[in-house]
């Protein structure tokens, strides 16, 4: 394992990419504010290209190819947003994209891969193996695996959020982040270490999903034993990917858990005050401030709110909060 | 009337508000194009401060007062937008801040007022006349009157956005913006004619508040005989505010209209795919593209999504079309 944990890497990163992204705001309201008792600054990655901060890591990573490995093209295992962040590099740079998704993947991200002209290969999340997928697929047809968080490239790529958020409020010392695989986590702490200031990083997973905080715990890599349940379809990780877990249990200050329900009321916060759709996995760290679940302090925090991929039915479901006999969805 | 339709005064403009504002993201993705038949991105104004571009004009007309001004403190009526930019931009200057508002205006944007420690006189829009409610205390009280459009400073302010725009895609010559007031419209079309290439500007009325459109046909200021019935709460005026009129009536290339089943249409649209929480006033560009009711062309379009301030139930329902007898909100 090679560390891109120098300054160099990072910055080549930010470099590369400057241009091709989209420079997403960073939003602060007095009623966040004052709901975290602190100041919060959100990093809005919901409106990066194709709906999520992974557009940073898929283009970065496919930037590094040879000319032979474009040609023959690559392939991604992804609950969604990975695969159609490869889909959207592989049609800028003109390399085909091949994608292994679950099949009961959010509508809006299959449709969003099939609209950027990927090839979609669908696997059951609790009975089949991502990884061996892929690895066959891959095999078979030369294809170059992207890896969803578990490549230094990707990291990088991931790392450039924070980058700008640090770069647009380096008056933050407290950045906290959503943990799945762990690659934008590792990128975040990666950005937070290079800063001349003290930067702290959280990292916040679903409560059924806690790999990375019970991997933390064990001081070394813990496998659930299956996949969790928790509407944070984005976070369903069994066990924390190999690269990330190298940089995170060295530089993540703590992980912590959010409920279902926290998730579902950022949401609604989210909507309501922010004009943002998130999906659930990308409202997990805007969850933790609200939910009191981030350590007490003054310090201006940076929430990444990573990813807007969430079909508009459940989207609506899950941010409707009046009771059945005066909903006014059915008004 | 001095017209401010001079580069100095839009330079001034964006020089004041520097650093001030949310530099919002233009926003664009291939279904929007396909829709659109026309490539297009969208000024995601929603994320400015307060949730509209209204804080831009607001903070720009009260950095234009006098000390003795500013000592006494401002008034403004507004259906809602305006009235928060002002409690905004009054807050940040220290300047005393009355606002007018409709006692049925969506709560969130009364709640928004209040948030910012503005004093809050409620009017009916139906039945009171509110300029002259906000004549009467801003004469009684020694207020500074801030109009929502009627002000050279506001439509300056306005501008800014459609100059941001422009900045970050000198390729498009075509800009699609809502017309309430008609203030965001004339900043616009300035912010057009003030570039080298011809820009077109074409603003968007819902059906049942065309006063502008009435009145480019007319040739002067129509004004609709009732208060407009419409889901977009924010445009809702019966005649055209004389200032932006004067200006809209020479640079606008036309106004066409979009029904309220479009502009919910286009609320949908924003959730689903732009990640965007858009209040219906602040959909009708969107709308107009979407509906096929802007000219057919190749050219690339910038449409401004103008606000966000929309009480969630009533966003819920507007964005859901599911049959009552399988609504997933239920389930």
């Amino acid at each position: 394992v090679i560390a891109p944990a120098d300054d160099a890497a990072l910055r080549g990163a930010a470099r590369m990419l400057h241009g091709r992204l989209v420079r997403t705001p960073a939003l602060s309201l007095p009623q966040l504010a004052e709901a975290a008792g602190r100041p919060v600054v959100c990093k809005a990655e919901n409106l990066q290209h194709t709906g999520s901060f992974k557009a940073r890591g898929a283009l970065h990573h496919l930037l590094q190819l040879t000319p032979d490995e474009r040609a023959k093209g690559v392939i991604g295992g992804s609950s969604g947003n990975h695969a159609q962040a490869l889909a959207w590099a592989g049609r800028a740079l003109g390399i085909a994209v091949t994608v292994v998704i679950p099949h009961d993947s959010p509508a809006v991200k299959r449709e969003g891969c099939a609209a950027l002209d990927a090839r979609i290969l669908t696997y059951n999340r609790a009975t089949e193996d991502r990884d061996a997928i892929v690895a066959g697929v891959a095999a078979r047809d030369g294809l170059a695996v992207v890896p969803s968080a578990d490549s230094r490239h990707v990291i990088a790529g991931a790392a450039t959020a924070a980058m700008e958020l640090l770069d647009d409020h380096p008056e933050l010392r407290l950045l906290v982040v959503p943990v799945g695989g762990g690659g934008l986590a590792a990128g975040t702490a990666l950005a937070a270490h290079q800063r001349a200031d003290s930067v702290a990083v959280i990292g916040v997973e679903p409560q059924a999903g806690r790999d990375t905080e019970l991997s933390l715990q064990a001081g070394h890599r813990v496998r659930l034993p299956a996949v969790p349940t928790t509407i944070a379809d984005g976070l369903g990780h069994t066990i924390p990917a190999e690269l990330p877990w190298a940089i995170n249990r060295h530089l993540l200050s703590a992980v912590v858990t959010v409920t279902d329900d926290q998730i579902s009321a950022a949401m609604r916060f989210a909507a309501q005050h922010l004009k943002l759709v998130l999906e659930p996995s990308g409202a997990v760290a805007l969850a933790a401030v609200l939910a009191g679940r981030i350590p007490a302090g003054s310090e201006p925090a940076g929430v990444i709110l990573s990813g807007g991929g969430v079909d508009l039915p459940h989207f609506l479901r899950l941010t409707n909060t009046i009771p059945a006999r005066e909903d006014p969805v059915r008004a």
